[in-house]
């Protein structure tokens, strides 16, 4: 098409408002326009770019025996009461009830909608496994959209669930959709997307991937073992210690500490390494703000989402009153009051000689064993790995901490929604059995933004071939030449003729505008046609990478452009 | 594929709660799953055929240069206060408020977003003319969904906007997108589809015209007429009448009619034609419940869509008070109280000697004649047109009202939206102006529906090939037997091999359950490779709508089918 009747304006001035490069690609060259927090509407660059991600993904998961379905973007609430979603999802779920006054909610994910589909269809185990997939808007409330595509709160995704009749057949298929997911991710341009191991959150289950694509404006920090290889989000990540054991015998003792309320304060004043010393982190929980107290060893970090897991519910950072016992800044272990759920570390298993709160205004003990001085049944995973930590896999001391975009998760379900929604079938032997999930996330626009991310300099996003709105961009330098013009024209039809995709710039512009459209638009081939490169009878080729730049002889530049764009599809296979 | 993996039952009752074949179909084959009132699942077979029929209009759109781009489904309801709709659209618009309160709707339609969308690009008139399109999710929260897909609450539309500085353009473009939607629905297999000149309601604006497929089980009503071809839907259709006139002289006379409240009752007691009577039919606003009070000829029935386009507003039938100061039954022009709006159909026009009601309880008027008895300022038209009636165009008694499923609809909106949204550009001579609009929409689901309803039998649907599921389905009867499986097993491979879309049903079931599931997936061609036909050395190819039935040399039989994929497409081009 001619970029002329391309509708949407493209721009040169970063807009102050966004944080990260594809963001503000995305709305300088006239991909996205903002119409509500976390909302965006779509300009016809940007549709081109994701109806291709969404035909390669389509044909992954049509490889893998999967059935493309549709389910509804308005769900009726009763399908996320019988899974216990409505009550235990936050306020991401956007709830709403209808002209009639019934409950319903908007789609986040259809595990529900996937279960109530095939509930009577899967009741003969003869039918297993099967899967099915949509691709569709999806919405979910989110507290902070950011980052344009990256995290919004209407989104476009494919959404896939299998069933099984054994964990075996789901853990074959599972790597069967985990190859498919390198397939997509390789085809649009992007296999440097890593998977790493990751928690289930809400969507329960075990075993779960996430597919990462590295980069520093990423949300999420993958811990990536520079050893083995071993990878994981930061959320999932088991972290293992160096032995605190120490032969020496310390003596538990009361020591004065007025107005230490860190425990780097504290540290400092005892001249104690922070190694050596206990940290009392305190979260309320949500549903009746009862207090929870986490003791970890003074150099780490909680991770909250182990402690999620163990509790198995929501909570929040603590406000420590008066009447609660608690006296902030000096919490510890000994003595604590009986009014909280006590967490320990097993980061202070074995420990000795430590420093910690007394439960007494101005006062820490020193000389702390938690074997000797606590009454600790169990200890419990509940640490954040860090850059310099510990593999859990090889045990060497290899963890680098990353930031990355998940553009794809996959989860073995289990039967947590087969069993709450009453799904069953009967095995050869006439039992009854809950089918086993699991189910299969790639969000479209993130993986758009994803890739711009990854691949642009300062003037735009550089499109892999495969998912590049158009695959030629046709600049007529100097349109008012009548020899550029006859030569473009020519060149444009030729090309449409041949079943290129095209964009054609034969406005009346400077080679300045014109370039920089292009770059903004990004299109992996470029063709220039100028009275300076018609006086050598050339057409000139570039890449938008700068991978190639080419004069090609104006007879040959179709069967030049056509090579140039099987070579380039083909890194992208 | 096999059908044996296809996710979905089958099966031959009719389910009880579907009053329309076409529901009926989807349901017993698989097609659809029912979720909350008007909301639905597919399965597998129809995402496959809307997503052809999504095909067929995009490559359309792309043709009259439409730009696919795509719009929220959630919005914020300050968009819909600009062009004054949050307030002006009845409950079918979903509102709801998100977790921060935020006041937003559900789009069921899209004007408020493509005006959005464009605003700032469309500030020069250089920039004209213009059309964008999506294809999306929208709701309707629908009082009365009815008929399966026909009616729903949740579905996928193409809806496109186009943009001119003139009113000239936009008849041409208009013109154009028609052509463009005859292009369509004859490549979806339905070239009956015929365009009526129809009634704009909600959307604002003059010209509009809907796409209808007649089927008495269609929800619209439709007045064709059999002379000269006018077509209108009911809603918009003009009414004209035999002139009333009769140069007798009659007296206003008050009669005694007890409890006589129907305009047949006094008409037969009064031994009058009821074309000589003034029915009154009272309606309240729905604003204030103020009284309105349209007059018509006592054959005649009022259309309300022309009412409420006259007034402006909604309103609701009337229920009539004490003090009201209107007599129910015995409503009439003459000394009717001033307390409501009264209109008059220009059916009365010229009438004399009519019965009309004396605005007193039990009496009527005989003699009656509006130009001399009442103080009418102006006639309306506000009179439904019926069978038989005259033809507003060649005026003759050719009208003939059908009923038809609306699947199209193209509206030329003028500057409603521009204006109330303060878009504008400016001319060549630095002039601001509002931008003209069409607007253009099909409900895909619907169309899929509607063809479903024109094209089966009482076995299931009779797809056209361009939308169908498959193009081949391929029957092995008795797969048991060696030969028939081989060659079953090679026909599929080899078909599959030349790109064609094949159902392969391999099961060990009888033929007769192997045949009423290809009636149910209702695929153009079946190929049955059976015992009985391998004798002669044949696979049998029938067509699912009966107009061929072949027997093929085995060794034939790919080419042969691909021969009748040709042959059946040509009917859709």
């Amino acid at each position: 098409m001619k970029l002329e009747k391309l509708v949407g304006d493209r721009f040169k001035e970063r807009p102050s408002d966004c944080q990260i490069d594809s963001h503000a690609i995305m709305v300088r060259g006239g991909y996205i326009k903002y119409v509500a927090n976390g909302i965006f509407s779509s300009y016809m660059p940007l549709r081109r770019i994701t109806r291709k991600i969404e035909q390669i993904i389509r044909e992954e998961m049509d490889k893998v025996d999967g059935q493309e379905v549709q389910f509804p973007v308005a769900l009726p609430a009763s399908l996320w009461d019988e899974s216990g979603r409505y009550e235990s999802v936050g306020s991401e779920l956007l709830r709403f009830t209808d002209r009639n006054g019934s409950r319903m909610v908007l789609g986040m994910t259809h595990e529900e909608a996937a279960v109530q589909l095939v509930r009577e269809y899967g009741q003969s185990y003869t039918k297993y496994p099967f899967m099915i997939y949509q691709i569709q808007t999806k919405f979910r409330d989110e507290a902070r959209p950011r980052g344009g595509l990256i995290r919004v709160r209407e989104f476009t995704m494919k959404d896939a669930y299998s069933f099984h009749t054994s964990q075996e057949d789901l853990e074959e298929y599972y790597a069967k959709c985990h190859q498919a997911y390198e397939n997509v991710f390789r085809r649009a341009g992007v296999p440097e997307v890593i998977s790493v191991a990751s928690d289930s959150g809400m969507m329960g289950g075990n075993v779960s991937h996430e597919f990462m694509l590295l980069t520093p404006v990423g949300e999420d920090s993958i811990a990536i073992c520079d050893e083995c290889g071993y990878s994981a989000n930061m959320e999932a990540a088991e972290c293992i210690y160096d032995e605190a054991v120490t032969l020496e015998n310390y003596e538990l003792q009361k020591v004065h500490t007025p107005d230490m309320h860190t425990i780097e304060q504290v540290c400092d004043y005892l001249k104690a390494d922070p190694k050596k010393s206990v940290k009392a982190v305190v979260y309320q929980k949500n549903e009746d703000d009862a207090y929870v107290v986490v003791f970890i060893r003074g150099d780490l970090d909680v991770n909250e989402t182990k402690v999620r897991n163990h509790l198995g519910c929501e909570f929040h950072p603590a406000v420590i009153t008066e009447e609660s016992g608690l006296h902030a800044g000096f919490i510890g272990p000994v003595g604590i009051t009986d009014n909280c759920t006590v967490l320990y570390d097993r980061s202070l298993q074995g420990g000795n000689g430590l420093v910690c709160g007394a439960n007494e205004t101005d006062y820490h003990y020193v000389g702390f064993s938690p074997a000797r001085d606590a009454d600790i049944k169990e200890y419990g995973d509940f640490a954040k790995i860090s850059d310099g930590g510990i593999c859990p896999n090889c045990k060497k001391h290899g963890i680098k901490v990353s930031r990355g975009i998940e553009v794809g998760n996959i989860f073995q379900l289990g039967t947590k929604y087969t069993k709450t929604m009453g799904m069953t079938y009967l095995d050869a032997n006439g039992e009854i059995h809950n089918p086993i999930m699991g189910c299969y996330g790639i969000g479209v626009g993130r993986l758009a933004a994803a890739v711009c991310e990854a691949h642009h300099d300062d003037y735009g996003p550089i499109w892999p071939i495969s998912i590049a709105p158009w695959q030629v961009h046709i600049c007529a330098v100097r349109s008012d030449d009548e020899q550029v013009k006859q030569t473009a024209d020519a060149l444009y039809e030729a090309l449409e003729n041949c079943g290129v995709e095209v964009m054609y710039d034969d406005r009346k512009v400077s080679a300045g505008v014109m370039f920089s459209d292009a770059d903004l638009l990004g299109i992996p081939i470029r063709a220039v046609v100028s009275p300076r490169n018609l006086k050598d009878g050339c057409v000139e080729l570039t890449a938008r990478d700068k991978s190639f730049d080419i004069k090609a002889q104006k007879d040959k530049a179709v069967e030049e452009i056509l090579r140039l764009i099987a070579e380039l599809s083909e890194k992208c296979r």
